[in-house]
C-alpha cells in the first residue's frame, strides 16, 4: 500500500481492472478467474462480484455504463475459476437491459449459479447537466481524522485480504463497534478509494456499495451478514479522487435487514445509490 | 366504491385478485388478460404488473411470500392478453428465487418482452418477531383529513381507472401539485387501500409502492415518469386496515430521479420498502 501511494495506478491498468477483467470464451460466455484478492473472511466479497458481470455486461450490450444493476446472490462463491453467461433482454436507443449469471463447479465439476444480475445501461456521458438535489454529502471528518483497519488497536472483525485493495478511512464516529461498544445506530461513514489510487469509474462504485463492514457491527451484531439481494443506481460519472460513502439500516426485523449506501465524488455529486437486503444471526 | 363500501371484499375474492388472477398453461408458463381497469392514463400500473408477477413465482416457487423483487421496465405493457414465462433460479430451504419475464404480442403475433422480475421468496409467518428499527411512520393528518381524486376541485392529472379501485386520499401538505402549486419537495404522502376494502397481503403491497402520483409532480415537473427499474423489500405480513404511504424523491439528476416508498400498516410495522429509477423528462 505505501508502494501503491508513490505511483497512482490509471484507470484500465491496476490492480482491480486486472482482477475483474474476463475473457469471452463464445458470444454471451465469459471466464474468469476469481481473484482471492478481494476476499471478506472466507468470501468473495459481494462488490467485487457485481463490478466483474457489471464489466460483463458492458461488454455484451451495446451501452458502456450501468444505469441501475439488481444483483440476487444465490451461493456463496470462492477464488478461483467461473463462467458468466449473458443474456440480452433488450436493446434500444437510450438504454439497454441485460441479464449475467455467474457459476462455479462443483466436485462433480456441475456448473453451480453463484449470483444472478439484471441490469439495465445506458451513456452517462450523454445525460444532460441538470442536478436538483436535497440530498447532502455525509458529515464526515477530514480523511486524515479518520481510520483504517492498519489504524486499529487490534485486528478489525471482518478485516482480510480485501482491506490490503481498499483505501478505506471510517468516521471515528462510526467505529464503536471496532473498538467494542457499538453505537447501536445503524450508520456507517467513510472515505474509499483503491489502494493503488486508481480513480474511481462506474464499475469501481459497484464494488464501493459493498465495501464498508456491514451497519450491523454498529447495531451489536456480529459474524457474516450474507446479502440477498442488492441494488445499485449509477447516477453519475465519478470524478477523480476519493469517495466518501455512507451507509444506514433503518429496520432490521425478522431477522433481516436493508442497508442503504450513498457514494459522493469530490465534487459532491451523489454518483451511486444502494440498497440490499441482507440476513443477520439474531 | 360506494356499494364497496357497504361489503368489504376479502383476500382471494376481490377485484385485485380476480385481476390479478394467472392460469398456468404448461410448467412454468402462465397465461393473464392484464386488465384495463389498472391503467393509468392509457399505460398499464406498474405496480399492478409486479403483482401479477408475484402471483406467478408464488405459484412456480416452494416459497409463497415475496421478500425481494427487482423488475426492469421493458416496453409500456397495454391491457389485453400476456404469456408469463418462469424461471426457478434456486430453491433453498429459507429463500427461493426465481425469474419471470411477462410478453404481450406485436402485430405479428411475435412475443414482445414488456417486463422481466428476478425474486427472492420465502415465508414471513416463519420470521421471527424481533423489531429494531429506528424508522418511524410517516407523520400524515387522519384519513378523513386527506383528499383523493373524487374531492379535487379539477380532474387530478394523472387520474384514470385505477384510481377507482383504489382507496387514495392524499396529504394535503403533498398536493400542492393538483392545485397548481407544487411544493418543490419530492415527497408524497398517502392513505392506502382497496376500494372493496380488501385487506393488504404481500402481493397488494408490490401494487401499493407504485400507486401514488410520482414525486416528480410535487418537484413541479409534469408528464410521465417511466419506471425503469423497481425494487421492493416486503418486510412483515401487512395488519388489517388501511396504509400508509410516504414516497421521497432526493436526487433528481441527469433526467433520472431515484423514488423511495415506505409501506407502514395499521399495527406501525414498516411492511415494504422500495425504490425504483425513473426516467423525467425536464
Amino acid at each position: 500500500m505505501s508502494e501503491a501511494t508513490l505511483v497512482q495506478a490509471a484507470i484500465g491498468d491496476s490492480e482491480f481492472d486486472r482482477d475483474t477483467a474476463v475473457t469471452r470464451r463464445a458470444p454471451g460466455v465469459y471466464d474468469i478467474d476469481l481473484s482471492a484478492g478481494w476476499t471478506i473472511i472466507n468470501a468473495v466479497n459481494g462488490g467485487y462480484l457485481l463490478a466483474v458481470l457489471g464489466r460483463v455486461l458492458a461488454d455484451a450490450l451495446p451501452h458502456g455504463d450501468p444505469f441501475t444493476v439488481s444483483a440476487h446472490y444465490l451461493t456463496a462463491s470462492e477464488p478461483g475459476p467461473a463462467v458468466v453467461r449473458t443474456d440480452v433482454v433488450r436493446t434500444g436507443r437510450t438504454l439497454s437491459t441485460g441479464q449475467a449469471s455467474l457459476f462455479q463447479y462443483d466436485e462433480e465439476g456441475r456448473e453451480v449459479e453463484r449470483i444472478r444480475v439484471l441490469a439495465s445501461y445506458g451513456d452517462l456521458d450523454q445525460l444532460p447537466d441538470d442536478v436538483r438535489t436535497s440530498a447532502k454529502p455525509p458529515a464526515i471528518p477530514p480523511l486524515d481524522q479518520c481510520f483504517g483497519p492498519a489504524d486499529a488497536p487490534a485486528p478489525v472483525p471482518g478485516s482480510s485480504a480485501i482491506t490490503d485493495r481498499l483505501m478505506l478511512k471510517l468516521d471515528p464516529s462510526t467505529l464503536g463497534w471496532a473498538l467494542g461498544s457499538p453505537s447501536g445506530k445503524g450508520e456507517m461513514r467513510a472515505w474509499f478509494g483503491l489502494a493503488d489510487g486508481r480513480d474511481a469509474d462506474p464499475f469501481s462504485l459497484l464494488l464501493a456499495v459493498d465495501a464498508l463492514p456491514p451497519t450491523a457491527f454498529e447495531l451489536g451484531l456480529s459474524g457474516w451478514v450474507p446479502t440477498v439481494e442488492l441494488t445499485v443506481h449509477i447516477r453519475c460519472r465519478p470524478a477523480p479522487g476519493p469517495l466518501r460513502i455512507s451507509i444506514t439500516t433503518r429496520n432490521l426485523a425478522g431477522g433481516f435487514l436493508e442497508e442503504d449506501a450513498e457514494v459522493w465524488d469530490s465534487a459532491d455529486r451523489l454518483v451511486a445509490q444502494s440498497r440490499q437486503l441482507a440476513r443477520v444471526r439474531i
